[in-house]
């Protein structure tokens, strides 16, 4: 049997990969703040830890999947945090979308107790975590990259290689966010001016879903205007748009599109949309071009 | 044997259209500006007419495959054209990427000759031409689409339907290229972020096809700096997107995205790109980030 | 006395301007498309033409004040024109704003009939003008400018000059009035935000008052939510943002401020302002802030 | 003889404004942390403390013109500070640009000892402040902005009241910075367009200059691209448009203009121009319009 790891983050996509890493052989310890999420888990010969410190075993390896840059600080910096009890020849494998510079400085940190930050961001929904379909991007020492290969295999259909920076896998997963949410503003774009044009949405969407699997998802969403539930909300999106930003801000390069982005999400929070669906602009973009009331009846409820 | 049809504007597009047209069966008569175009087909028994217009025949079919509007409207509107020629019954198949309002215009005049107007722009590049795998937008009079259907089965891999309005099908193909660019510009970006970043843009090139196909084939030109040969120059995406703006201003839709997209295309005209690949915009928005030299150097030969 | 110009155009700024060469001792005759605007000019001894043609005379000189290009192009094109019946010798001043492109083309036009054309378009708004305090931007042959100088000193209080080039004055006033949109559409955002942080807009007015005039007026506009009567409606605003965009095109010239106000004042048409003051656009900047309501209520009246 | 007030920060506009107190009768405990900028009021008959906290007596006012948000919180957090020896019914009276959240932070903390905090930024140029020219933005609590009435009157034209809110005051400060570099952000592209059309900008910076003063003195530096010495760096424009940019996001305001201009100052110091003056955007405006060589020549010493 493989070795026993420490998981802390049971969300979504936390579950779907622990899964993954149990069905791959793995013993886990896992920890998550609201205590009800590790119920599932707990079935399954799982040992619930009653504090993140507690996952960690000397010289271990303790992967993480948060909310946040704020969740993975407060859980890595505490006094007794499980980065202190993993302690020399331990492995923090973050799975996390954060700020670039704060992968840097908690591996600075880490540095200090001899352990090793692998950053390791994962592309793909919670979907694709479950189907064991996540690519992964990776950066940090090459040791410890190598001993983490076993477990990137036993959730994801690969990785892509960063360096030695332990931030820039999080600078190309904020990559792959920007990416993202481009499609969705011109996709809003381009329903938006079919709208106004006499044109279905439906039928453009149509068109569009044969070129570009990535495009036809939101497409869809778009032209049913289902921004309910929301696959990935507005206010995480801003999030990240934001990192986009303030990455991109410490070596002086202007984004302009990304600064476009940006406020059309800012827009959509100021009009109470923050847990839609990030596509949900199109409703913003559409109102801009005077669409007003056919398409704000969809939010309202 | 099929009908025979005819056939103007032979430049790579029209003539792997043209063969596929004739390895269903269809007899040609071919026109092309530069005759010399017009040498592969003669060789396979088609007609090569001396001008537009002897390429119809009263109430046939006549597919056009031209340059840009002007180029269409020339072909069309000049006395004694093909559209007279084709008159009552006659169909005019037309593939080109034209503007919504020129389809329209086009339209009411080829009624006044009892000619029915079929928009078909077309979605793939030469090389989807080549294999049959394109896509068709098509919308005018049910008749006449119904007619052009097993033609339409001949050169694509499905047709999607825009009603009656004869600039529907045009604005469908106006957002597809919107959307496109969208995408080459917001890798431009990433790819910018991640240099800036230190991060190597191959690397990131190859994570980001993982996801999507439409991705990967221009994070690859950019990462390469690859801008020649281009695959569409900066001058056809620069008409395109102005096409865009100006079908938008006809219904008062603004499009944030997509002006920045102009400005961006606009700019590398200034700086002499014109004729290099759409995605050469990268360059200009590398330059904006202070990476002059590195980039330029590949674009000087 | 000085000589008898021919003028046409007497919209509120024609009027005004008209007045003051009847006051420094010109003799005038007028024309205006709706002849009631006449009224007021014929009783102070003027000559009401019944046709733009007839208010010309062989070798002499014609002002003109007029709506748009396409208003400008049909009173100088027609046959029988007045530029025909001015003839060798004769000189048109044109005040209006139209498209550098536009006056390169009549001043090729008025050169077949040997009349030279001088662009002049004015700075300043009807009060303005009748206070004699217009400024005027030229361009053209300097005899012919030089022959309209006694003019330009009888209706403003200075001309600055821009060599022979039909066009440039045009561009000129096309960047005056950019410039002035953008601070229209800054102070928008201005006030938006201080409406937002729980600022009074009018206490805002107040302190960019003290510094520039220019914001001044346009501060207290917006503040007051006073948008009509309109002094520059938003749909004038568009056509000369529209202008600037085109001119710069043709120089492969990209300005993202402009596109940018271009689509804000796009969007207000799009919400049905067009008849509103251009600063009117602060409504949407507004409303994309989430102040839908607060803001709203003031135009529905 | 007026009470004596302590005053910290003695760059340029700290000094003008320290002297136009004494003129008024103030006596004067200065303090800098560069201990030669108080060597001209030193002659003067002004004590020179040798640490900021020296400068207050209990009860007293105190003055702050200091360089950033960062540098007043150091002079007013630490143990012992100036704050502290106010004490009960002392005044802070803070006169610096700086972040809206900040003033609302510090007047939180200037609480906790008593002390009441009143916002006050000026604007104005350093001569203005020499000349009793400036204009003050005020807010905080009613009493102490009485108290500080005296004050202002001695060192500006006059004050508008923003009430209570101590982050009132720098919202407005902000507002005026968005406002000034939207103005030369516009005269850039202004500039720019009159170039490529082959317009001298010295004679569109003249005809600009008679309408609108502000407008004035930034036309004749683009014209003349006298970009040294800054008489406001790119540096500082970016904080201030960065500052803009964080209190909108604070509620939710998206300003897309306020975004444009911030790309703009970024790329002028990815271009290493962060120590000319902020209307050397134009450079990049330029170069985004092809006219490199021109323009860059200047920069290059």
């Amino acid at each position: 049997m493989a070795e026993t790891l420490g998981f802390i983050g049971l969300g979504n996509m936390g579950q779907a990969i622990a899964s993954n890493l149990l069905a791959a052989g793995y013993g886990l310890r896992v920890y998550n703040r609201t205590a009800s999420k590790t119920a599932p888990l707990a079935g399954k010969g799982v040992y619930v830890a009653k504090s993140a410190a507690e996952v960690a075993s000397p010289g271990g390896i303790v992967l993480t999947m948060v909310a946040d840059d704020h969740a993975l600080e407060q859980v890595c910096l505490a006094h007794g945090s499980f980065v202190e009890k993993l302690g020399p020849g331990g492995i923090h494998t973050s799975l996390s979308t954060i700020a670039p510079a704060t992968a840097r400085r908690l591996s600075e940190h880490h540095a200090k107790h001899n352990v090793q930050y692998v950053a390791s961001p994962v592309f793909g929904r919670p979907e694709a975590a479950a189907a064991k379909k996540l690519w992964i991007a990776t950066s940090g020492p090459a040791a410890a990259k190598k001993r983490s290969q076993p477990i990137f295999d036993a959730i994801g259909q690969g990785v892509v290689e960063f360096g030695e920076d332990p931030g820039a896998a999080n600078v190309v997963k904020l990559c792959g966010n920007l990416l993202i949410f481009a499609t969705i503003d011109a996709l809003a774009e381009a329903m938006v001016l079919a709208e106004k044009s006499g044109i279905g949405m439906k039928s453009l969407a149509e068109i569009v879903g044969k070129f570009s699997p990535l495009h036809a998802s939101y497409a869809n969403i778009i032209a049913e205007q289902k921004f309910e539930p929301a696959g990935f909300p507005v206010l995480l999106g801003l999030k990240d748009i934001n990192l986009v930003l303030r990455t991109a801000a410490e070596s002086a390069t202007p984004l302009p599109l990304a600064s476009l982005l940006h406020d059309h999400l800012l827009s959509a929070v100021a009009k109470k949309r923050e847990n839609l669906d990030w596509s949900a602009v199109a409703l913003g973009i559409a109102e801009d071009a005077g669409l007003k009331p056919s398409l704000q009846s969809k939010v309202a409820g």
